[in-house]
């Protein structure tokens, strides 16, 4: 099962050492002009020049696709998204643009509260197709990993259906869906707080493991949702519990919980508005990836958070879309890229490096996929464009031509 | 021919009185749940209930569309665009995220200028060639008008050659393309200043004006354009040639341009951002509609226009992506109302009303395009959304299943 990628205009590999890149190296994303590729069995075993591809013996059986006036990439990692949710929240969008505070949204039933309400209210079958529709969007921008993240439920019944879905919706035709437990996203309203912490720790953490129900484990540490103690106590129940680690971190107020993270070895700390300068110091020397959602930013209306200071901190920057019904209704990672370079002054190599490589860290696929190199999964997009930096440049244009999950096409556009 | 498109879970019709919509009309978009429309030979005949347009006689022989679980909405007018250029410019985007200035990128050879030049030097095909993929993507967003500005020429020749690609171009298989002339987007480098405005006022508007190259003549009057003075007497000069009159206005200062276009009847004064409450007085008794802008306000990082302030004060609105390659690389009308809504406070509504009704008067269309009423032409976008506020809710996502233009299929999406 061959399959040969070739006349690219540019095929950009993202290649170079394993791990994520930081500061200059964000910038080195590695363009092969007229560039092939060539995938066996879903992995890739050549890229470079087309003119030195096609020559391989493997490349005459190889099915071919023709790459003229296209750019070739790794497929999009986007490491941070709530996926399984009941219903968008269309009354809160246009109260919040009418001018109403979060307060108000909450008290005319609006909020996280109500998205919990109707995701616990709702189906198996209709959380499923509902996240099967959202996943098919994912790959028509050329995403092929999505973490996906509980955290609706907030019930022990809920957060495990919410899993379980994630786990019986995934398959070859849609991008590899990796669970995240986030039963500590906020409070619920209908418990007391010791019971609710009691129940995570003691309860859903070992099952959710002992199930091989989730990859990961994500606290939301802020005003309003959990203390760093608190945090600390769920995440050495994750790791004890063999979950990897994720923190939702700095992003009301300033908590401390990315320099927790960082030195309990999590994978990623994400949003990172409120980071201070010594903060990003203790990222930079982590393997901890600053993983930035400029979507909330766009949605909410608010400051953008500073890509620039981290990467030139030298922290490892990746961009996710951060896909929930409440701040961020977006599964673009092209758009994410338009709001780094736009927003938040990162180059478009930067942008794509956030978006790729340093974004398959942050979801623990460091090793599998976000660049095209011999030996890693054939994880690919294409793009109608004959320069990658068109990608963050034409904003929410859909030029997203063709996706490829281990080397099988997974999505292919009508022109345009 | 008969079309019926039936079983809508919206259809925005977007009826009412004739003329653009101010104030609270703006908001009130009509909205018929589980409605149908039928077409006859382009035109549409009937709106309504889908039980009592499926009753009508003409609905047995008509084509079906089978509209469940979408909204079906009157296609959006895309009211000012620089759709004919030579090529993106990438080195610009690059250098302005890297901090440089206006001046620093013209020096570097980017700029207006760049455009200018590789626009002079590139054959009518090339420019034809992308003239008809851009249209094309503005399709598939769901727009069926587009008007087109000249202005990357600057001499005879080359304005003249952007203005017969234009009329090249044009097909039933795109947007309809409506042509403006725009000599006067800057003074060109290699040319004075009074013998530039001679050939504009002596030679090429009464040229356009004659082979009926365009229906339009737009002037920017700013600083670093065109003076007050300097835009009156070309407006006098193509009012006397009977071209329809639009301006760049109060851009980058306050120049008094809306004032001056809006009292000789200007179709639309566009941008806005420096508008004071007089000049809003003014446009709010005038026939000129206040065209927003916002992809230039995102690409460039800049502050947006004061859409509130121009509703509330009377204004009819339109919003309009201003697609060129220097200051808004986009064509999503989609991407245009998520920006009024999240960053300009306009609601759903509003953000819907601006880019279809308003944006039809603004192109000299308001009695044949923008509204989804009997007699009106049959162009009709489909979301695949049960609401229509979902349309500006899910940032950069592309939702647009089917457009229509004259009741013929122009573009029809893949699932998702």
């Amino acid at each position: 099962m061959e399959l040969l990628i070739t006349g690219a205009s540019q095929l950009v590999t993202l290649s170079g050492a394993p791990g994520p890149r930081r500061g200059v190296a964000m910038r080195e994303v590695g363009v092969i002009e007229n560039g092939a590729l060539l995938a066996r069995n879903g992995t890739i075993v050549a890229a470079g020049r087309s003119s030195d591809v096609e020559r391989l013996p493997a490349a005459k059986r190889a099915t071919v696709i023709d790459a003229t006036g296209k750019v070739v990439l790794p497929a999009f990692v986007d490491s941070h998204t709530h996926l399984v949710f009941a219903a968008p929240r269309l009354t809160d969008f246009e109260m919040r643009i009418g001018g109403a505070k979060y307060e108000e949204i909450a008290q005319a039933g609006g909020g996280i509260a109500s998205s919990v309400r109707t995701t616990r209210n709702a189906g198996r079958e209709e959380l499923a197709a509902r996240a099967f529709h959202y996943a098919q969007h994912a790959l028509s921008y050329g995403t092929t990993t999505l973490e996906v993240k509980s955290g609706y439920g907030l019930d022990a019944e809920t957060e495990i259906r919410i899993l379980e879905v994630v786990r019986d919706v995934s398959s070859a035709e849609l991008p590899e869906l990796i669970p995240t437990f986030l039963g500590a996203h906020v409070v619920p309203q209908d418990t007391p707080r010791a019971a609710y912490l009691k129940l995570l720790t003691h309860e859903l953490i070992p099952q959710v493991s002992r199930e091989g129900l989730a990859e990961f484990c994500d606290v939301f540490c802020d005003r309003g949702a959990y203390t760093l103690a608190e945090a600390r106590t769920i995440f050495r129940t994750a790791a004890r519990h063999k979950l990897k680690l994720k923190i939702h971190a700095e992003q009301l107020s300033r908590t401390g919980s990315a320099v927790m993270a960082a030195r309990m070895g999590a994978a990623s700390a994400d949003h990172l508005d409120c980071v201070t300068r010594a903060d990003i110091a203790v990222l930079a020397k982590s393997r901890t990836i600053a993983t930035l959602l400029p979507g909330c930013s766009m949605f909410l209306g608010l400051a953008y958070p500073p890509a620039r200071r981290l990467i030139d901190g030298g922290a490892a920057v990746a961009l996710a879309t951060d896909f929930n019904p409440g701040t961020s209704p977006t599964l673009s990672m092209p758009l994410m890229m338009s709001l780094a370079c736009t927003q938040m002054r990162m180059s478009p190599a930067e942008a794509l490096t956030a978006a790729t490589v340093n974004a398959a860290h942050a979801a623990g696929r460091g090793r599998v996929v976000g660049s095209l190199e011999c030996g890693m999964q054939a994880d690919i997009a294409v793009f109608d464009a004959s320069d990658y930096r068109e990608i963050p440049y034409y904003l929410g244009m859909h030029t997203c031509s063709m996706t490829i999950r281990k080397g099988k096409i997974v999505h292919s556009a009508r022109r345009p």
